[in-house]
């Protein structure tokens, strides 16, 4: 007789598997977990005899099972907001007015090197729990509003400890290279020298699981992130970028040379950067929350990405300066409605093709094998999560094969 | 010495009164509550003595006090839900393939009238609870998805119970003339007929605050709204339309001539429309969640609008079909971000100028005599209410005087 920890019987199940089905479906199914993994999902009528007796058993009762969400792309850890340059703008100031008052990025750089290590860590709290409340268990977190080392490590550490102390599996990407810090202006090579100083520091703490860098006129060339992707590859780092968000510079056919594991944003992706990331498997990471905060018009060529299979996952770039936008549903919404992908799509860019941008493959589908990350909704039919917004359908949410209780369940 | 059933000490109160600050901003003040009523709002050393042993006082240490908001605009009683549509055009569907699958509003109205008023009542309260957890004190309601007088009183009657058990105050809104029923198919001018008939009926039961209609090409002629409001003024309700949405009909002219609440949507207003509506004090109601989940381009007249004075508010239009976005704060971040609004100018139209939207003059600022009705939110300024989305930062949500548990509070 086969021992499980729990067992949810009359569940639909989007297991976002490849199964012939839409969302991998398997409908009036059940799934059971052994040991914070999942043990078997599939027909009641093959589910192996278990001790009825000693087996917690949940009624799902129609509802769906989906994995848990992976928000792939988040800046999640900072200090201060820049509500004050939002409504400036919206008053009519200008870039130059903005800048003079000390606003844009430095004025996040400064917060968070002001603030102490356990303030950072109960801001980015509050993030984490908003997130998990709408079903999310995993997320990245990237460094890169410190620019100098010690910097650059207090927000990895907060990342780090967030991993430990939350139920949220926290994934740490450094991110040095967002821009070029005022200790280095007109200096970018220099700085790009320094970041590359910083890799074997930070990845000696284990606080780097990938190297990510902003590529772009206003940020760091193809050739300084060149530089940044050998030294990481020395390190055996796996490297992405945020790449062709304003122009087409080539940031992710370098990520595909460096087998990178995604390239970010890409409205102005061509298509031989799509074709280069098909060929390398670097999923594209598609990030709807700027795109509509800018205003922006330029859309992802989502068609070529369809075309080439390129695998889009879809994240919510949580940032005071472009995405203060906390939540992933929002973005399965936006991404169908400025976007125009499919349900699946998005659902699939929440979960399995975010988990692959992570570089993850312990989760992301609901089949045997994979931890034990899910949530259960009282909707009729997954399209529900990315067609409807606001009130929260998530009734039960498991990591690890437990329940954990968050605020609005 | 006064009495005070409740003192709020060591608050910013945005009263969004006018006083010459923005956001009619009192730094550092005090709030005092007696019978459900705002009793003082001010300077702490200006407030009168009071029974210090026998009064709560809380210490709102620094956080910002605003007005409950005002959805002034919903549709949020409807049975079923759109995602199968949603997902049949993303997948390629037509609007005749939608058609054919019994999709677009007749889907909603065939649920509607299927639901019992029970299943309406439970539906929608979900909805309401999701507002006012988002600080959401007073919404306004259509009917509209009945379109036969058994179930357009139906929806009034669940939007009646909600007002009498949901902590929420609700205004109920007859929008008979929402959409041609498949019974009057090719004869709006018989069902506005009917329309009128119903008017006096839904009356008699104290189901009707104020009167709405489609007035569009799609919908019902500037001649059809007339005999509409017509109608309503015999009776002594004060009458709205949806107007300019996708043409410049004159639908908003219309309603000031009848010196109305609210021209709603508005996109395609012209400055003659705009001048009448500063005439007759008539509220522009933005709806930008329509406006995004739409892909509409065109923008409402915005400057015309400020420069005739005429108040804008905001809301979340939240309906299965066109807005199925039940969040006000998404609202103020759309209004900032989408139409440019001023975050004082979005506030403002979800407080002060919601209220006169509905006609009410009781709430909508924090100044003595108005309704105790108010949100306490940890923010540094009140703009961080519209820049930042997700985090809800909501302490305290205070409803006639009485602190109202929600649950992310
Ligand atoms: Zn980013
Ligand atoms: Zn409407």
């Amino acid at each position: 007789m086969q021992q499980f920890d729990a067992i949810w019987i009359n569940a639909n199940i989007a297991t976002m598997a490849d199964n012939g089905q839409p969302y991998g479906a398997i409908e009036n199914g059940v799934l059971a977990v052994k040991d914070g993994l999942i043990a078997f999902v599939g027909a009641r009528s093959e589910l192996p005899s278990f001790d009825a007796l000693a087996t917690p058993l949940y009624d799902a009762a129609g509802q769906w099972l989906l994995p848990g969400f992976i928000d792939c792309h988040t800046h999640l850890v900072y200090g201060g907001n820049r509500a004050n340059e939002f409504e400036m703008r919206l008053n009519g100031a200008s870039y130059q007015d903005i800048a003079a008052a000390g606003g844009g990025i430095k004025a996040t750089v400064a917060a968070t090197r002001a603030a102490s290590e356990e303030d950072l860590f109960v801001l980015a709290k509050d993030r984490l729990n908003t997130l998990l409340a709408q079903g999310v268990t995993t997320v990245e977190i990237k460094s890169g509003y410190g620019l100098d080392l010690a910097t650059e490590q207090k927000i990895l550490q907060v990342a780090a400890q967030l991993d430990l102390h939350h139920p949220v599996s926290v994934q740490k990407t450094f991110l040095g290279a967002h821009a070029l810090p005022a200790e280095f202006s007109n200096d970018a090579d220099g700085y790009i020298e320094a970041v590359c100083q910083m890799l074997p520091e930070l990845n000696k703490l284990k606080l780097i699981d990938a190297v990510d860098v902003f590529c772009e006129g206003i940020g760091f060339s193809v050739a300084q992130t060149r530089k940044l992707f050998t030294a990481a590859q020395a390190l055996g780092l796996p490297v992405k970028a945020h790449a062709e968000q304003l122009s087409n510079l080539g940031g992710s056919a370098l990520v595909a040379e460096f087998a990178g594991l995604s390239a970010d944003h890409i409205e102005f992706l061509d298509e031989a950067g799509v074709a280069a990331m098909a060929q390398a498997g670097t999923v594209a990471v598609l990030l709807p929350g700027a795109f509509y905060f800018l205003r922006e018009t330029q859309l992802p060529p989502i068609a070529l990405l369809r075309q080439y299979g390129v695998p889009m996952a879809v994240a919510t770039d949580l940032n005071p300066g472009t995405s203060p936008l906390c939540s992933l549903p929002l973005m399965l919404n936006m991404a169908c409605t400025l976007f125009r992908l499919t349900p699946q799509e998005a659902l699939l860019g929440v979960t399995r093709h975010a988990a692959k941008a992570l570089g993850l493959f312990d989760r992301g589908c609901l089949v045997a094998g994979q931890r034990a990350d899910f949530g259960c909704y009282a909707i009729s039919q997954p399209a529900e999560l990315c067609y409807q917004f606001g009130v929260n359908s998530l009734k039960q949410l498991i990591i690890n094969g437990k329940e954990v209780r968050v605020a609005s369940v």
